[in-house]
């Protein structure tokens, strides 16, 4: 008798929490998701996140004993396997024992926890753009630039569980602006929202309030406005020279983009294509396929309870 | 009783063919190698190997049922796993069909062959500098600007066989030379022994015969010439930048560098480290350690043993 028991999915970021029930051919039966609330402690936060599994648990009438398992993709840094969680984007929780917690709430099941990052390639993967395909680069364009990859298809862990990270690959060592990370010209510094941003308004953009994004940047784009279409042509660019320079390194075949920026349509990834065609020149890298990511917001999701379902992929910790 | 055969190793590269009986631990019981002929025809070529293979196992008084098998490194471009081959710098073989004529020579024993470049990193992670590390960039800085890598502790393939290829990493994409590959500003481009004498020959180096290597270049520098060193310090530069994407890539632990130009010594290490160490600064990728290749000479003989003797890590296609 095959198990069909469902995992509970939980997706931890700076902008929302979500969980969800998935079962074992990678469908969510359920889910619901809150704010990532902000101004609270380390316990308050965990107090939010578990009425919201609880909600899902009572609203699907499961119980413990009905779940094959626990996923979890939380925003980094993290210790790895360890799940001890320092999301940048979450300054109530450092060094949380976020999975520790996750187990004693969940008492006798598996529980896993990943790289939010990781989780949407492994879910791009394993349901999604990459099916199919051994050698994917799933990244998220948004407030950072992250990304996960898998090759000979299996997940990548890396020495620490962050091998993916595109966004510090240099794409303008000379001239690029400083990266948060301390380095110059990395992908992520030109490429990531608040960047443009920052960028468009010494070019002279002059959005209609204070707090805009990149979002708002986009659409200004979209309707003609110069400086909108050039901060798109700016990241398109930076983003095709870092994935020629991934499909060199890693012999890719897809590429799979998602993320709020990922959203900005031909605007990014015209510019995009045209980079990665002018620097991709090899026989075994000319064929690389950029995608839009094609689970959407559930890509969290369904990759963390890939954790579970299809751990000889994604699962290298054990 | 364990099988003490021997795998009859080779390596094939467009400045010398090496052949050699490496036993099941990795040591090089016995070698033997011949300049590569120039000038002659795919069939001719192929006899020159014969003899040196007949020559090794005559040497040993070893017959082809003596052989645990035979592992065989070549240049690349090439089908893989198929080894048809077409080495870059080796115009006599075009699609030629190395590894059937392998198995036409050594019949009953299984022949695997993959790109020296591959074999090199195998080498050097399973006896050589990578020995004990999960996450290993093994680069080969000579004529051109090759590598391999071995992620969660197993050789990375790709979608083709190409995985490593470190050197269309794009590092300088705005002001760089256009290199062979119709890229611009690929790390081959700018550290490729005969980039580097291009470039010292335009900002005014004048060696003192027609054909000048990088060799002569580096010893110029290290002899005090200001050309020779801004040339090194140029390689270095491009080197550690380009390490500093693939650790963040990667997430890699060590990146052993071997092949010619990496004899310069600290002329080319110490500009590595700089750029490296100002590109490199996340959490997990400071720490990364840039060493020489340890094997020298025979960690291409050694690697391609590695393809049956750790097949489990080094050979995927199967």
């Amino acid at each position: 008798m095959s198990d069909s028991r469902p995992v509970l999915a939980v997706d931890i970021g700076g902008t929302k929490l979500a969980a969800g029930l998935v079962e074992p051919a990678g469908r969510v039966l359920t889910w619901s998701q809150v704010p990532t609330p902000v101004g609270i402690d380390a316990e308050q936060l965990w107090r939010t996140l578990d009425v919201l599994l609880t909600d899902v648990m009572d609203g699907a009438a499961v119980s413990v004993d009905g779940l094959a398992g626990c996923g979890c993709g939380c925003g980094g840094p993290m210790e790895w396997p360890a799940g001890v969680v320092s999301p940048l984007n979450i300054p109530a929780w450092r060094a949380f024992p976020l999975r520790s917690r996750l187990v004693q709430r969940l008492p006798g099941i598996p529980v896993r926890v990943h790289n939010d990052a990781i989780c949407l390639v492994a879910g791009e993967h394993w349901r999604g753009a990459g099916r199919g395909r051994d050698n994917v680069l799933g990244m998220v364009v948004s407030t950072g630039v992250g990304g996960g990859l898998v090759l000979d298809g299996r997940l990548i862990a890396g020495a620490t569980g962050n091998a993916g990270h595109i966004g510090h690959v240099v794409v303008d060592p000379d001239t690029g602006p400083v990266c948060a990370c301390g380095g110059r010209g990395c992908l992520e510094a030109i490429a990531r929202g608040p960047g443009l941003v920052a960028w468009a308004q010494a070019e002279g953009w002059r959005p209609d309030h204070k707090d805009a994004t990149a979002k708002e940047l986009a659409d200004d784009g979209a309707l003609g406005h110069p400086v909108g279409i050039a901060a798109m042509r700016r990241a398109g660019r930076a983003l095709g020279i870092a994935i020629a320079s991934a499909a060199a390194l890693c012999d890719l075949e897809v590429v799979s983009v998602g993320g709020g920026l990922s959203q900005a349509g031909t605007l990014l990834f015209d510019p995009l294509e045209e980079a990665l065609r002018a620097h991709a020149r090899l026989p075994f890298t000319k064929g690389v396929t950029v995608v839009p990511a094609a689970l959407g917001q559930s890509a969290g999701l369904v990759g963390a309870a890939a954790l579970l379902f299809a751990a000889d992929r994604y699962w290298t910790a054990d």
